[in-house]
């Protein structure tokens, strides 16, 4: 099934996202082409009350143009250990620090065309630290009972795929 | 919380994606920029077999380099109706043909650096019409129990985000 590189070319490196294509060899000796979007990995975290609860945050996300529910995510920064950023990432997005965080799953978001890969973690015995998350990222908390959050999958409302991947992640566990 | 934009550059304009860098203007009035790859939509299947088993697929990504399971999926034809679309690629990769097939969500797979939205659909009533699917794709299929199918979301084996909610989605209903 594997497809061998022939010869890869470059065509875009940005602040965040990369671009190339990838000219392969398919098993049965055809030459194709892969447009191949680099995204340089990033962690989401699914935070839960001692009540059962599920923090999601909701912000503005220029690809859709569109405000979401989202689980809190972000880029790892260089060097930094993928639990050490969820927990950062958490507070930065919701003024909640996490003192218990388990890794939970890695998840491909869109293996066809993005190197992207997603750590999952979820946070527990959370504490307050925070009023006013990072203000330059425009992001409004919402505490949501698990109960509810499944119905606002069911309903369309959670479009968000790595959202709707956490809040089943607590539900099939 | 919207972001308005000041200026929208196109980088890129592939057979598939593209690329372009946005100017955007804050809610605070600060400006910054979003790098946005730009993806063309695509729909995804659910198929369920009479006897309550999903029909997965493995298949070879270049973008992650690795062979995993997914639920069929792909690109929408210019002009065809999602639903068409979502029986078309069923077939395809899987050779069952859906007698019913219906509506269950739109995600987006990443939508902080990409505008693609997922069409997810539940196909049932399944016959099998060809033994040997699309042969450039190289895909094998895999017939799993759902029960087995949350096993390997749990244990890691299943790693794609479309695949994970396709079958929680099955799950939670």
């Amino acid at each position: 099934m594997f497809e061998k590189t022939i010869k890869s070319t470059s065509i875009y490196k940005g602040r965040m996202l990369g671009l190339r294509d990838d000219e392969v060899e398919l098993p049965n000796g055809k030459i194709s082409h892969r447009e191949i979007c680099e995204h340089p990995g990033a962690v989401a975290i699914v935070p839960i009350t001692n009540d059962g609860k599920i923090i999601l945050i909701r912000q503005f996300r220029k690809p859709i143009e569109e405000v979401i529910y989202e689980i809190p995510a972000g880029l790892i920064n260089k060097g930094e250990e993928l639990k050490d950023a969820a927990v950062r990432e958490l507070e930065e997005e919701t003024g909640y620090k996490a003192n218990k965080i388990e890794f939970a799953l890695t998840v491909y978001t869109s293996p066809g065309y993005s190197t992207e890969k997603l750590h999952i973690f979820i946070a527990k015995d959370l504490v307050k630290t925070q009023n006013n998350p990072d203000e330059d990222e425009n992001i409004e908390v919402a505490i949501t009972p698990i109960d509810i959050a499944l119905q606002m999958i069911k309903s369309g409302e959670i479009k968000d795929g790595k959202t709707i991947v956490g809040i089943c992640l607590v539900e099939i566990k």
